[in-house]
């Protein structure tokens, strides 16, 4: 491969994406930013995945990539030791040995525009989009508008056709007959946000990783009915993001395609834990007839 | 109905329960017990629920109940206010004018024997159990053993068939060919106890409310084998107790059956949250054809 | 009894009061607002008190009042079982059965202007009044001038015509003698206050609560001169805001004399906690003779 | 005078003293032992006082003291400057200039027996003495019998006879016909006992410093009944101590009535603050004549 | 001496002290201003000193001095016994025994203009001299340029000739012959400013009491190159301060030389606690041969 | 070379230093074991030295280290980065590229007998040893005896022929003439042990990184008297310390001399971080001519 273009350094391609998604508008308990690597290594091959897995990190070293961008952080929690004995050591050390380095956009990603809640609501087709809420600078998710009521059933066929396959699947707390039109987003987890969608006027708020408590309290403070609740994915909310990314770096680059100074791939590694399911949308027989717990 | 037996006490019932469940068992930031009522009143009828929702208030009122037992605290956070425009307070303000009393056996109840975790641990059929975890004088979760090794997929089918139908069903993650004989459970939220299931030599690990970070954390600790993951749901996994609980209580009253002084029912109400699921087990084709991320 | 005019709703009477004392000037660590009650159920009675102890539960339930308004909060303390066996628990429950909703005007009512502060300062006939303190936009206390110097026994005098009569009485701590001119008052408790009082420049402070400790320090700070001290009994220095209250309240409803939408009535019951008090202003020899520590 | 016998320094009499209240048994908060002075000083004559005010300081310079005992601590809230303009600077100076070393006995000498409890339960003459309650090793307030059940009234009389006349009075709460037999004490402040003195099943209780709020959650909780209460003074409940820990450490001198090493002497001044009190006792109408709130 | 112009209180020179070095400018952590004294005494003799040592303060009696100036705090940490059994306790006796007022000015002295730091980079021959980091309304630390650029070892000279001799002497760390022209100094200690020295692009670092974690640290990040470090001294590197604080302050006072109210003295004491050093420059041989770890 | 051994794994040799010197015993905030490598790889070579600066790191790679092992850990606080932009992440990534394992033993190897302490204190030739202080199992420093009491000026010149030669040397606080025996040692930096080393009954106090405030007020405590202070440098007093970890080592895992499975070296760089001293020792006119400080 004949290239008369300057190759790219590791601090030309850092600048651009912090010029994309500035660290200073990370939330203060985030860690982004460049996790591995010298900034004065080239870089020819950039892989784009949404968590720093070690099976993200063989992709790439199998690849051949210089950079690995990914969306979630591997060092959240700082670490004294990247002995290989735990996870998150071999991950560094993989890293490390295989010549990658790791840069994360995380929260800074998420509230870009384009960011992680905006790519999704645009992927649902809202219009009218505004901030779920307003911290500081800082706007987390998005509400908008569906050009027209329809059901919740329907709603959530419009999110699975709209979001990457998964195992898991997606859960909906509602009316499936209820009609919704306003809707809150918040890619990944979202269940400490129900007084910001209350407050939103949204009809269906899609998120993801909701437990049990947090979730039933939302449906007691709705009596039932809205803002109903779609758990759509932790990764299929977020991973959409990762094409956005990659474009925008490019066109930062100055890469227009077909050009020859770097190769970008998103991973085909689905990182969402589950692998399948069982059991789901039982037939219920709720309040039909009462279990005789017994005259006694 | 003629009945020559006195009639019960609240304080009756009460004490009762707390020798079953004592409240000095409970964990220090749960908060157990009675919550309302008075303890002189009577009580002819009880119903047992897992969460103490505004359906099962009325329930209760609609069938004439004098106290309800359930597993989730009503007032886990203190309130300041029983208006009834929160869902807190008209839950309170249901029961003060319904005359329902409201018990409730927490971690308490986790922590009994027979509890919420040695149930579910019966009802997968382990044998030879001990706790997961023991801090102080309270022993968390169950491990124990089938009896007879059997493949990720089965033991699946295996806990579904033990446990009521939901709408979410049951999530796996692992190898569904990978074979699994020792198996630790805790009823409810488990994703804070990884390193006990670690250490406990478990196969697999079934709980519920399980979100990504933790889940993949555990999973990459795991380098993709064992223990396996199953998420059967919060109120699938702790629902099992109440009919326990239930049962002790008459022991404990010495109501035989065929007894008139009080009369008991376990809630028809499934008090999980999902109403139904889309797109679960979806083929994925990971890592078959990397999406073109362009050369460029 | 003819009577046209609509029935109120909890809802209009809460937000005319909610305007009058707006629950955002509350301190952070107040409780105001709405406790118990059903914003549309209708308003017919309202009971005015200081505290919402059980007597004035049973008052209003007597009575016949839909609506009990008071200057303490019933749940400061969050709670967490509205049980009868605690005395919150009896006094929410009570409230409850009773049909009695509860709303309380605390720190958003002592900023107000006309407050629990002001109206104090008006029946000592302070002129030239300012703000005690003011943190934010939150002021505290009342600085002002009487007419003319007076010696710290009339002014007692003074304090205890304008205030309605307690068993405990008015406690005096400087020079009868010495006169005073500059009042600074605090409704309710104001140990805490004294570096206020000292900057104010006021002659005597009148407020409630004061201990050993704190009061000891205040007069040697003031090395037995001014500010002397006025203990006039938490519940008579604020008390006399109740009627102050209802006034504003039945103008904001436009409730003239006469009309006939709602009934109001400030309860009877002295909530200050003392029954008697024994062998006050004893005569005392300090310093006459000393005892005879004995040359030993 | 003619003075045969050594004289003792500092240092002896301080050792005598933390043998008696040793500072071990202070609590962790409490600034216990030698607050001014050389151990080396000689001492002659040494002056006991509740409070070490600027008053009681002069009184010891004026005397000749050598070393003032007080209960209370001067700094118990560490100090930066002991320049004159403040109060606890002034007292430093005064005592240095003068040569008066001081030595606090505080919570040290509320938990020895006999210590402030122990000689306030003697003095109500109460027996079958018992703590009001203990945490580790320290013992806090007494509890203890009368030798016959008296009404309140009387009992209020029988603590104004036992305790030094104050400005202030004795506060009562309760039925003055209800009987009393088991009485807790606890010298000082105790509005923070009073689950102990329910737990201790004490008819009324004697302390000090009693506020609002929570002396009227304890009467509610009480449901107007027992335990009654009575705020004697904080001066009052605590000065009897006084001559008990002067006429101990005499003892553990070795020092006989009319020996001639160390004189000492009981400060005659009272350093309650309060100096007269007004409106004390006044006839109530309590629920008599229901203010016309007015129908409007 | 006739002195016919009126004789200056403490209140005088504090008033002067503090319009110079405001209290209001000092660190929150920080305790300044006057710590013993009576604002109303006479002052005709002040000593300035570095540090309120017992031996500093003997010399202010002994030269009959009224007021003792110090940079360091007295009672940083508050004290609850100013008993002489501590060394902060016999200060403090010491001074109130001898009449002698203590003021100091601490982190007021270091941020003013002069102040502490600048005083030491005017020494070092500073030009173009701004702050080292400025955090709200406080300037810390200075940074300048020296005339021309010179070798380590020749500014560690200047550094040696510019401040007073001590037995400690001045630690650099370095390359001796590496150039140093851009200057950061901090008077006392400062290794916890690294981050500002790097900011500042300061070739070389002068400050003091640099401890080797934080020194290794700083020289590891600057990869053995630029900023050096010199550790200066504590005492040296602020008692410079000692006589502009006293020329500054008898300009405010209007004291011409000559002039006959006040008479001041720059403390001779030093206050350095290092006596002597042995065993300095030691001929390294810094990986020359290896020790013989042993083929083993 | 012949070589008929199994060659250890990384996993034997921790194993050995960790039977040695237990993580158990590190203080709760200290981080100590394995911060790199994995324990499968083999280990033929192991580098002993107190810092791991990236000089040590160079200087393993280049001799061919499997293992360094380092008094000091290299990620006390945890980072959240390993990019090569900052010193830390730099050390990671040279060891994980150089292959090179890491093993840290602290203040587990403090508390170690013989540990750093013992160590330090074995060659000052200390008899009768006890430690210094002891919380819960750990025992920190030690004191003991001198053969026979000499002058502070002679134990100088003792501790500096105990101790490697560093170019800061070693810094001394107390007169020269005065008399030493019993001896106080805590290796590293002890400026926090003053209290212990009072209690202990020592003369003279060797410790390192002592800086002003904590010595000027140990030396104020002792009145200019003894316990007097040496402080001989931080990699002084601990580095004594690595040739006896590397000998227990060899003898715990059964090497004898000329043993050939395992090569081992204590490095020979110094990483005290001073390159000289100037000025140290000078003459001094203390308290001689008191600078003229201006009869104004």
């Amino acid at each position: 491969m004949h290239d008369p273009a300057p190759v790219l350094s590791l601090r030309d391609v850092v600048a651009a994406l912090e010029a994309l998604y500035p660290l200073e508008s990370a939330a203060d308990w985030d860690r982004v930013g460049l996790v591995a690597g010298d900034l004065d290594q080239p870089v020819r091959r950039i892989l784009f995945a949404l968590d720093p897995t070690l099976a993200v990190i063989d992709e790439a070293r199998e690849w051949g990539a210089d950079l690995l961008v990914t969306h979630h952080p591997l060092l959240l929690r700082g670490v004294h030791s990247v002995a290989t004995s735990s996870a998150k050591g071999a991950s560094v050390t993989a890293l490390v040995q295989g010549g990658v380095a790791l840069w994360v956009g995380h929260t800074n990603a998420d509230v870009a525009d384009p960011g992680v809640s905006t790519v999704l609501a645009d992927a649902l087709g809202l219009t009218d989009q505004r901030p779920l809420s307003v911290e500081g600078s800082r706007a987390a998710g998005r509400v908008g508008e569906l050009v027209a009521a329809v059901s919740l059933a329907e709603f959530a066929d419009t999110v699975a056709a709209a979001l990457p396959d998964t195992a898991g699947g997606i859960r909906v707390s509602g009316d499936p007959e209820g009609l919704v039109r306003t809707v809150a987003v918040m890619g990944g987890s979202g269940d400490d946000r129900f007084d910001d969608v209350r407050a939103s006027g949204a009809d269906v708020y899609v998120t993801a990783d909701l437990r049990h408590h947090p979730v039933l309290e939302a449906r007691e403070e709705a009596r039932g009915g809205r803002p109903y609740l779609v758990d759509a994915g932790h990764w299929a909310t977020e991973s959409l993001w990762l094409t956005s990314g990659r474009d925008r770096l490019l066109s930062a680059l100055g890469e227009a395609p077909g050009a020859t100074r770097v190769e970008t791939r998103v991973s085909t590694i689905r990182t969402e834990p589950w692998t399948f399911v069982v059991g789901a949308n039982a037939e219920r027989a709720d309040r039909a007839a009462p279990e005789p717990g017994g005259v006694s």
